[in-house]
């Protein structure tokens, strides 16, 4: 009987540990159906036990690794510490010992998962992490294993639930970026330093992840470009709409001919696009297959439960494959190495809006650096005057960034041109 | 080497299986990657092999099913003809001689399903159908895996992508019903005979595979309320959108304590949520658990190439658990016999339009009816009036069905009321 039951160990029991817990506990009497065996939490690693005594059964609490990874009954760990160490060297410690490992820890992942499941492999173990990309939301199976036939040739989404209730914020309520970041703070949506949130890097941990496994190729958070959000303006918001369009914080993943693209930045998307009515703190990623074509998956991207879900999911999974003696059975998808190209060799369009001296010929001598450097003008507004200076927005055609970027340069040169006062790609 | 290429047979070369053809083809020299090992298209099964002959290698044609059921080294059975017989047949006959089955046929899941899956686990045999419900979108293994965390209470979608293309043009272009149809019929959106589609046949079908596998128990299409779209006029959308709402074929299960739900009908749905923003022939499935909260599943629900995504993604799957020896590792997830109700039994809130005779105390008696069979009344709007005729809406709050009905039934014989022009249900 013991025999047939799996032993976890959970290490961290902040948010998303806690979830897993409950989760654990509420399904007890269902993971026998699930799995075609037991589970059991044997261990649950805390750095404070007093802090947990009421939470946690006092006997299952231990603030010693040793206690875990030297406990051969334990076979699945379950790691949702985050951040990059210790988490790296457990994690690697625990593989080494032939245990399996689930975690949510897309720091990590974005930065090592390619040596981990690696490792994983050669010790004929299961590394999953389902959860760290868009929390909840059922992605990297569906890619995996669901859309296996396709060739996928572009990932994009909105996985960062706390930028997407800002931009939700500043575009239905008309706020501007710092009172809609203060809400969002208040309202726990924010942490108390939201660097990685506003600056697009959290989104570009996910991204790169899902980029890897759509492509087949190990990309790293390193080779994403990322933006992010502080500079978009309650005035960007406005011309938007004008322009029929939501500004939307997007990890954009392209396979090209040319080479793979990761890029995480503000983006005016079109209102009737699927990712433009994904609002608050709601995450979705849209996926364009040869054979699918284009489907998205849309939840919740964070918080205890909806990660929890997507880590017991997985729990299950390495369960299952113990039961049925199949552990790895989905490892590493990587089976190329397709080239990343640099951001300015990626193809865009553009939103520039800029304040000029409103005298004659000044559009035309814009247009001439414009034109000199291969970028056409799709549309051109002219917006409000405040004395001699003319506020503009342009739009332009598809264009290589580097040559988008050296007009841009040669146009802040210009005399007429007292702001350049922002930049957005458009996706089309 | 050959020890290790995986035969299969495909079974139908109409649509699905044309895609499926492809698709394996174009994938031809990915595959040993994906599922560490080779496979090879052996036998087709059609009627009529002349008309194959300059799409499928003719050595691989055949008109015999004893070709394919005979050849022991044949393991995996792709059957894409759909209907009930002999594709019943020929399934049950495969997985009795230890032959996995992948299949997109929901006529026959959505009333054998639990019968097959039986027999397969009993044969050690994998039998996988993603592509029966919302061709090319993930949502099989998505509620088997990564949601096996989540006690489901609702799953409810838009799950046929023929009435959902008619009831965009009617709510868009203010085309009615008949104009739609005829429309769609031209677009080769629905079929010489639409009856399966409009009378929500076709999703009824899905939805009792989708309602088995969220609440872990048989569920037929017998056990499915349908109720179709062709009694829904341009008028009634008019009012759906000054109510807020647009109209949607939705199936809608849901698992409540007294018994699980499972209705097909027209459904007038916030423009707010998300699935009514889901245009022309695409299909959604919304999916609520008590972990993950809502999550909602997007893409389209049929055509060559995105049901031929399903299909293969199944066949890797099978061909990779025959790599690691763990054939049925994914079976039966029905271990709970949950009581299904009859749906007036159900509670809902409804639209209900009506011509009235304009005079002193109709409203008055009406609501006397209405009191008296528990039913509340949310909104009432009196609409145009034609000689002494007036056009009536009202939207009640949620009751019991058969108190509404019972309502209804006598309301109709009063002499005042002089038609019962439309019912629709509507959903919060």
């Amino acid at each position: 009987m013991d025999q047939n039951i799996c032993k976890i160990a959970i290490l961290g029991m902040g948010t998303v540990g806690g979830g897993v817990y409950k989760i654990l506990e509420k399904q007890k009497d269902n993971l026998i159906y699930k799995i075609g065996g037991g589970l059991e939490i044997a261990k649950v690693l805390v750095r404070n036990k007093a802090k947990y005594m009421d939470t946690v059964a006092p006997e299952m609490l231990t603030d010693q690794w040793s206690d875990i990874i030297n406990d051969d009954d334990i076979k699945i760990i379950v790691e949702v510490m985050g951040g990059l160490e210790p988490a790296g060297k457990y994690i690697k410690e625990a593989l080494q010992k032939g245990k399996h490992v689930v975690t949510a820890n897309k720091d990590l992942i974005a930065i090592h998962g390619h040596q981990l499941l690696e490792l994983a492999k050669s010790n004929n173990c299961d590394l999953l992490f389902e959860a760290a990309v868009a929390g909840g939301i059922p992605i990297i199976r569906p890619l995996k294993q669901c859309l296996a036939g396709n060739e996928i040739t572009e990932v994009m989404g909105i996985i960062n639930g706390t930028t997407n209730f800002i931009l939700t914020k500043m575009s239905e309520e008309g706020m501007d970026f710092a009172d809609a970041l203060r809400l969002a703070t208040d309202l726990g949506y924010a942490e108390a330093d939201p660097t990685a949130d506003i600056e697009g890097y959290d989104a570009g941990r996910k991204l790169a992840i899902l980029a890897s496994i759509a492509f087949h190729t190990p990309v790293t958070f390193h080779d994403v470009y990322t933006e992010g959000i502080s500079k978009i303006t309650a005035k960007d918001i406005r011309y938007a709409h004008e322009l029929g369009c939501e500004i939307k914080l997007l990890g954009i993943a392209k396979n090209k001919e040319d080479g793979i693209e990761v890029k995480v930045h503000p983006t005016m998307i079109s209102a009737k696009h699927p990712l433009a009515s994904v609002k608050d703190s709601f995450n979705a990623v849209f996926v364009h297959g040869d054979a699918v074509d284009d489907a998205m998956f849309y939840g919740r991207g964070a918080g205890e439960f909806p990660t929890g879900s997507a880590v017991v999911g997985d729990i299950i999974d390495v369960a299952r494959n113990m039961q049925f003696c199949c552990s790895g059975r989905i490892g590493c998808s990587c089976y190329k190495t397709i080239p990343i190209k640099n951001v300015r060799e990626t193809i865009s369009s553009y939103y520039v809006r800029m304040k000029l001296e409103d005298r004659a010929g000044t559009l035309a001598a814009l247009a001439g650096v414009f034109g000199s450097n291969n970028v056409s003008i799709s549309k051109l507004l002219q917006k409000t005057k405040q004395g001699n200076t003319a506020d503009i927005v342009i739009v332009t055609y598809d264009v290589l960034e580097k040559q988008f970027m050296d007009s841009i340069a040669e146009i802040s040169n210009m005399s007429m041109v007292k702001e350049i006062s922002s930049i957005i790609r458009v996706y089309y």
